[in-house]
């Protein structure tokens, strides 16, 4: 029977790319998504989804069209589907993104930014 | 626009009851639940869908029929559908929930734990 545990500062010592989610884990049709983000992302919106972000470490900053927020350690925001959004972060800040499988991170931007999707780790 | 930054440290000071979630967000059809938790809780499945547990602060045990987990702050873990679970606590430990609007906490068992769903904070 699977139900391992999954401990988010280890799989963060098995990457260091910024901007290249690792798949760690699916719950139904939903994956849970580790990345590492530092400096801009590139505008974009997910038109059928709503999306998490949730700070394991650091300090992220979401830009909307009308307004920013900052997210710190232990925070979290649902960006709702349709809405265009660009992460940021002064520093390296390592977050997990919800989202349901086949999401695709620079949502229908093509960009040097855009990762491939279900890379597990 | 929505996109309210949710502090889950924050939301544990609203209340101090266990065993009974709270919703803090929702991301299409999903919940976001926290959860005070101390002792044991009933064995109990959820037929129709995986639910993710994540420990915020504090240390979570899991029983199934042929094993435990044990998980500790920054640690998740996917229990699939259809799979008895019994999660207990030594000392009370705060976790988030994740899984489909509508889920019942002790699946189709009725129970003194049986929580009210949808109790948002």
């Amino acid at each position: 029977m699977p139900a391992k545990v999954i401990n988010f500062n280890d799989k963060f010592t098995q990457f260091s790319d910024h901007w290249s989610p690792r798949v760690i884990a699916e719950m139904n049709d939903y994956q849970f998504k580790l990345v590492k983000v530092e400096g801009e992302f590139v505008w974009h919106d997910h038109p059928d989804t709503d999306e998490v972000f949730i700070v394991i470490e650091g300090t992220l900053t979401i830009a909307f069209r009308d307004k920013e927020v900052t997210l710190r350690t232990g925070e979290m925001v649902v960006i709702p589907k349709g809405v265009e959004h660009k992460p940021m972060a002064n520093e390296q800040c390592n977050i997990m993104i919800i989202e349901p499988r086949g999401v695709v991170n620079t949502g229908e931007i093509g960009s040097d930014l855009t990762a491939l999707n279900d890379q597990w780790i």
